[in-house]
C-alpha cells in the first residue's frame, strides 16, 4: 500500500472561508490555513500529507483563490506551478473540481481524479488510504465513486448516503451502488440511520475518471461544461490563461458537485460508494472544534493556540487564543471563546451555529474590517 | 444647603486596587481611576464632585500611593499640593485617615474630617449631602458619626450597622447611637435585617472631629497613634516629610478603621449613625458592576467602555471593553467579559467573587505582568 497509484491525481478544492469559525477563519485567513487540531500543521498541509502516499508529490492539485496563492505555496513548498489552479472568485465545487478534471484529462486522457476538501480533519491515515485505493479501483470500472464515512454517532450535522446493492469489483471488496443521498436528518431519523449501518456520512469526496466526471457534467450542466472546456483549452498556454479566466470564470454556474453530478449520477446507477472507517470531521463550527480537541470529555476545556496563555478554572468548552494575551476563564460551561487581534467571540457550543449570523450582521453594521 | 461647611474637611482614601475587578482594575490603573457607570467620569472624580459642595474646592484631601500621584492630579486638576497625601505603600485605612486627621488638626484644631472611599458609586447627590450635613452636626457634639446606607434589598454582600437609641441633636433629626456592627449575614439573616429597618449597610464613611478620632486611635492603638503624630509633625516641613514617611510609614500597623476605631467606639457609646437614603454601591465585583449598569433588568447586557464595539445577541451580564476590538457575544447568559489590551476575563456573575483567586493564581504562575 505504500506506492502511489500511477493513474491517480488528487485535487484539493481550497475555497471556502469557513464563516462559522469566525473570527478564527476569515477572508484573509480561511479555515484551511489554520491548525485546528493542535498538531502544528494547517488543515491544508495535513490534507496534502494524507494524499501524497496515494498520488505522489507531483500529482496533487490545489484549486484556490488568487488571494491565497502565496499562503498556499508557503504551506506546500515545492508544489509544481502547474498544480496550482487559481480562481478569480469562488464559483463552488463543480467549477473548481471540473476545471481541474478538464485540464488534467488533456494532460492524461485516462487520469482518475479524486477530490478532497482542504479543511476536513481525518485520523487513522491508513484507513483513509484503504478507502481511496478501493475508490480508485471502482472508478477504473467507469463509476463515479464517493467515500461515505461510517458514522460514529447519530449525527444531525451531516448529510447521509444510503448504500444500495453491492458491487463485485477487484480491489474494492466494500464497494456498493449509492441508492440515494439524504439531507441532514432530525435526531430520531439519525438514530435510525445509525442503527441501520447502511447510511454513511457524505464527506464530499468523489473519485472518478476525469472523462467520466466531465461527461456527467456535460449531461447535467452543458453550459458549465462548455465553459470548463474552453478554459481548459487555454489553461496550459501562459498567455491565454489569464484572459480566459477573466472572461469565462465569473460566468460559470455556482453549484456544488453534490447537486450537479452526484445526485443525478446516483439516480442513474452511475454512483458507487466505499465506506470510510476512519475518524472524520468537517469541523463545521466551534462545537465540532471543541469536541475534536477535548479528548472526548465534555467536561474538558479544549485549548487551541500555539502560545496560548490560559488560566482556567471549573470551565468546559473551548478557548482559541491567537494573541499573547492572558485569557482567564472561570466557572463557564460549554463556552466558546475565540480571541484574535481585532475581534473576540464569546458564545456557547449550543449556539455555535449562530456564528454565521454574526458574520452577516458585522457586514451590515459596517464592521466588515474584522471579517 | 449650597454653602460648604466651614469647619469640614473631606478625606478620600484612594488606596485599594480592587482585585475582584481585574483585569479592569490593576496595580497601575486601580478601580478609583475608572469610569464604572458610563458617566464619563472616574469614580475618584465623581467622589470629589460630590464632596466639593460640602467641603469646598480647597478642603478635600486625597490619600493615595506615590505611584498614583500623577493620575490623581490628572483627575483632579487644581488640587492644592497640601491636600495630596502620598503613601509609600498601602497601610490600610486607619493609617491613611489617621494621617490626614493628624496633619489637618495641626492646621485647624477644631476641624471635622469625613472620610469617603474613592471607589464607591453614589446616586442622588442631594440625599448624600443631607446625610453628611447631619453627620457633621453629630460630630460637632463629640461623636464619631458614620453614615449607614438604608438597604434597598436584603444583601449578603455588605456588613451591617445596628441602629440603637435615637439622639436629639440639632440639624441631625435622624441621628442615633450605633448599637453594634455585624459582619456580612447569610440570606435568611439579611432578610430579617431588611424587614427590621434598623439595620443599615456599613459603607465605611466616618465623620468626626479630628481630635476625637485621634484620641480614639490613641486609646485603642497607642503605637499607631504615636507614629501618626510623629509623621504629622514632620509633614508640613518639605525637607522632613520624605525621610519621615520612609522611616515611619512602613512600620505602621495595617488595620481597617472599622476595627481600630469604629467597633470599640460603638461599644463605648461614642459612635453615632445617620441613615443615608441615597443609592450606594461599593462595586465590589463584576456582578455588582453588571447590576449597576444594566438598568435594573437582569436580562440586559450591560456594556461599559467608551469606544466599545459590541455585537450582542440573546445575551445578558456585562461586557467591559477597553480595546478597539469587535466583541461578539452570542447566546450567553449572566456572562462577564472583560476585554483589555493584555488580558481577557470570561466568567459569570455567579462566579464574580472568584476573580480575586485568579489574581492570586496569576501571581503564582509567573503571569504577574498583567496584574
Amino acid at each position: 500500500m505504500s506506492e502511489p497509484i500511477p493513474d491517480f491525481y488528487a485535487v484539493i478544492p481550497a475555497g471556502g472561508i469557513g464563516s462559522r469559525l469566525w473570527p478564527l477563519s476569515r477572508a484573509d485567513a480561511p479555515k484551511f490555513l489554520h491548525d485546528l487540531t493542535g498538531s502544528g500543521q494547517s488543515l491544508l498541509r495535513a490534507t496534502w500529507d494524507r494524499l501524497e502516499p496515494l498520488a505522489g508529490h507531483d500529482r496533487i492539485a490545489v484549486v484556490t483563490g488568487r488571494a491565497h496563492r502565496a499562503a498556499v505555496e508557503d504551506e506546500l513548498p515545492g508544489i509544481p506551478d502547474a498544480n496550482v489552479f487559481l480562481e478569480s472568485e469562488p464559483r463552488d465545487s463543480t467549477a473548481a473540481i471540473g476545471l481541474a478534471a478538464a485540464v488534467l484529462v488533456r494532460r492524461d486522457p485516462d487520469v482518475i481524479v479524486g477530490s478532497f476538501a482542504a479543511d476536513h480533519v481525518i485520523r487513522v491515515p491508513h484507513l483513509f488510504e484503504w478507502a481511496v485505493r478501493q475508490a480508485v479501483a471502482v472508478a477504473r470500472e467507469g463509476y463515479i465513486c464517493t467515500i461515505g464515512i461510517q458514522p460514529s454517532e447519530p449525527s444531525v450535522g451531516f448529510g447521509y448516503i444510503k448504500k444500495g446493492e453491492g458491487l463485485i469489483i477487484d480491489g474494492a471488496p466494500e464497494a456498493a451502488l449509492v441508492e440515494s443521498f439524504v439531507e441532514k436528518p432530525d435526531l430520531e431519523t439519525a438514530k435510525h440511520y445509525f442503527a441501520e449501518r447502511s447510511y454513511l456520512w457524505n464527506a464530499g469526496m468523489f473519485i472518478s475518471r476525469a472523462d467520466v466526471l466531465l461527461a456527467e457534467i456535460q449531461a447535467q450542466r452543458p453550459q458549465l461544461h462548455a465553459g470548463l472546456m474552453e478554459l481548459a483549452e487555454a489553461w496550459d498556454d501562459r498567455a491565454a490563461r489569464g484572459p480566459a479566466v477573466d472572461r469565462i470564470w465569473p460566468k460559470l454556474e455556482r453549484i456544488a458537485i453534490d447537486y450537479s453530478v452526484a445526485e443525478p449520477a446516483a439516480a442513474k446507477g452511475h454512483l458507487a460508494v466505499v465506506p470510510g472507517h476512519f475518524d472524520w470531521d468537517d469541523v463545521g463550527d466551534f462545537a465540532s472544534l471543541s469536541k475534536l480537541n477535548s479528548g472526548g470529555r465534555s467536561d474538558n476545556l479544549a485549548i487551541l493556540g500555539k502560545n496560548a496563555r490560559i488560566l482556567a478554572d471549573a470551565s468546559s468548552g473551548i478557548v482559541v487564543s491567537n494573541t499573547p494575551r492572558v485569557v482567564s476563564v472561570v466557572g463557564v460551561k460549554d463556552i466558546v471563546i475565540v480571541d484574535t487581534d481585532d475581534a473576540l467571540l464569546v458564545t456557547t457550543t449550543e449556539h455555535a451555529q449562530r456564528v454565521k449570523g454574526v458574520v452577516d450582521a458585522l457586514r451590515l453594521t459596517g464592521d466588515g474590517d474584522v471579517l
